[in-house]
């Protein structure tokens, strides 16, 4: 009888109900944050024009699932919620109110090679401002970034700040010509994977001098406090174009950040954080966990000339996303919100002779506002019945059978401890409502 | 500067704010419903084997988005809810508790032709119960139906009852030969498409003899109470295996779906449901809306061998799905749900020389769960900031200059009406509050 093999592709996963009640927790929050900062919902397709999809985002197109539909039109399902929201942007800016805060949360696909905690198939959360230039909105984005994780009990997480242009100087400072830019941020984005040695191999891999790519690694790996580092970054910088600008664009999102309210212990200043995406143009962010290991949660930036290819002028644009599978696999792991282990507040058993009864019951629990699991199990023991509801951790069964229904009573059994309690069946939701808000 | 033209594929739609805060509403009533009675939540992947989606799924593989991916797998992205779940059941079994019942709210894809409200992306809010062969499950999914659209103020929809098997026992009557037993199901389903005679040409068009076709629409439309109905089916079925049984099983379930408290008025026996898809086996379902006249808003029904073709033994399995869109755009058109016309509670305005104090009054007014969108427009005057307000609908402004802040004041402007009203700046949050909440 059977035809087919049941079977996942690599790399993409289920998530069974104890995986999702955790995942819907955690979107309701990120949702409830997001919503609290003023950002409105926003949702776009997963399928899209390839020329959609590619264009600036470079070296990625050989990582997106993209196929001719069967109209002979390349298409590819989104690798980001940030090329859909500049597509977006692009098609609505009249009816859109500007500046444009948006949050999407939604899954992305990427044809990568899947690892342990990588996959294929995965969502994200993401933030967004379209229209302003102001470092506020940057500030504004590190603000929902580190509300967000507090939410959901990640404060300890600490948000990395560089600037794309304070690179770009400090690269035509060392020297890399600037059709190898690119390079440069792709290179120093490994440096947490591969190393000092290995991001000046990846340098000079790529035609980048070796006395350039050592000055490079040297000035992004500087360590300091935020203002020695802004303070160093501004000496060396300063007849470098752009390097001022971003310095001094830093010093002003620095300012807003505490204005918002963000901690100190919050973020930092971290001249080696690049981010690998092509379409960065100013601040880029990224938040981290030390501890427990667990690495990049969020991250992005803003990126000025996005909108601007679909659009023909300039748009500014800045947001964060964070990455909802680690987050919520760091939030089971560590037990960071209260675990819940069914929908079901009470389990409604069923018997052959009263079997109305108990349906009306049900009926009666639910529009009061209980979730209440009937009992499927019409030919089955009362017993067999009770393990269904104890496997399912369902906290309270209502037991009404024939000797019941006539003495005008029904039993709220405690399936944790055994316990039950004999109420009168008129009595029987309010009675019910107490038991489970217990 | 403009690289690419931004543009949606054909039948693909993004959503607006306005859009999506109506879509998260219905998602979230309905989600509540499907919890209310014991359903858990799940997801799967969008892409799937081709050899998973396919198989029973009969004539939909053109219909599908299908392609070899970059490991040479043929790909699909999901055509249902319901073939995943039986590929999820069937990869789950040990762990999960049987019955199995769980929700999906999730897009789906369809390379169909679109039409006016016929998306080839969309979302179903499926709930299904896998393991129970009992008429109770069939039952629980048309009271989850119901309650389901009573609660967007659908309550006027009726659902359409009938059983596969009683369809297949009038088509041996009727001397259609068994291999022709799926056209009689597709040409019956398009009835209200295509009329009486539509369905006759339909039939002898694929092979069926014009008596047969006769006797079959003869019988399909005939009409009269459920009780009516029911009786003449049985009278004439009697003779054919699995008339009776199936006219037995409808009895069963008309008897459950009443005990559920689903009111007479919402649903009804109708001869003519056939539902096109393959993999029905039992009852079958379809909620109709006719005044304002919308036509299908849901539907589904048992489908008794999907498990198996993935299990190699029959597992019973029945349900329901809802269409989102439709049923979002009845909503939207009727003002069947109160308006909201922004996440926002607040706008605070911002001023060169205070944007610090400014941006602590929103930090405020999000730490006390107030919707608090801070101005991003730092160098604009108080009017422009104003008209953005009033252009996103945010009820109320905070205004706290220079001039305010040296009293301790802060205002709070009422943007619907202009009212203004100074109160202390200590008791800003407070005042916010009680001004929202009125």
């Amino acid at each position: 009888m059977s035809t087919r093999k049941p079977q996942l592709l690599k790399g993409f996963r289920d998530y069974t109900p104890d995986q999702m009640r955790l995942r819907l927790r955690v979107i309701s929050i990120f949702r409830t944050v997001f919503e609290r900062h003023g950002f409105e919902p926003l949702d776009t397709p997963a399928l899209e024009y390839m020329e959609t999809l590619t264009g600036k985002a470079g070296e990625n197109e050989k990582l997106m699932y993209h196929f001719l539909d069967q109209g002979d039109r390349e298409v590819g399902l989104r690798y980001d919620l940030t090329v859909p929201l500049a597509r977006y942007y692009a098609m609505h800016q009249q009816e859109s109110v500007i500046p444009f805060k948006r949050y999407q949360i939604a899954p992305v696909w990427r044809a990568e090679k899947p690892q342990r905690g990588r996959f294929r198939e995965f969502w994200q959360c993401d933030a967004d401002i379209v229209g302003s230039p102001s470092m506020l909105a940057d500030a504004e984005a590190v603000s929902v970034l580190t509300d967000a994780l507090d939410a959901v009990n990640l404060g300890q997480a600490v948000v990395s700040i560089n600037h794309r242009k304070l690179l770009e100087a400090m690269a035509r400072l060392a020297g890399v010509p600037e059709a190898r830019t690119g390079v440069v941020f792709r290179a120093i984005d490994k440096l947490g994977k591969i190393g000092l040695e290995g991001v000046k191999r990846e340098l000079t891999g790529s035609g980048v001098e070796e006395q350039s790519a050592d000055r490079m690694v040297e000035f992004v790996t500087q360590t300091g406090s935020n203002q020695e580092l802004l303070a160093a970054a501004e000496l060396e910088l300063e007849a470098i174009p752009g390097g001022t600008e971003a310095v001094s664009e830093l010093r002003q999102l620095a300012g807003y950040i505490d204005d918002l309210g963000v901690p100190s212990a919050s973020w930092k200043i971290d001249l080696s954080l690049a981010r690998g995406i092509d379409y960065y143009t100013g601040p880029v962010f990224e938040a981290l966990i030390e501890e427990p290991k667990i690495g990049a949660v969020a991250g992005a930036g803003r990126y000025d000339d996005l909108v601007g290819s679909f659009i023909g002028r300039p748009v500014p644009a800045t947001g964060m996303a964070l990455g909802l599978e680690r987050i919520v696999e760091v939030i089971d792991e560590f037990d960071l919100l209260p675990e819940v282990a069914t929908v079901a507040d009470l389990f409604v058993a069923v018997f052959q002779d009263s079997l109305r009864e108990s349906a009306q019951i049900a009926n009666e629990l639910r529009g009061a506002g209980l979730n209440t699991d009937l009992s499927m199990l019409a030919n089955r023991s009362l017993g067999d019945q009770m393990k269904y509801a104890a496997r399912r951790s369902i906290p309270f069964a209502v037991i009404a059978g024939a000797d019941e229904l006539r003495r005008g009573v029904a039993l709220i059994r405690n399936l944790a401890n055994g316990e039950q309690r004999e109420v009168e069946r008129v009595l029987l939701v309010q009675e019910a409502r107490i038991a489970v808000s217990g």
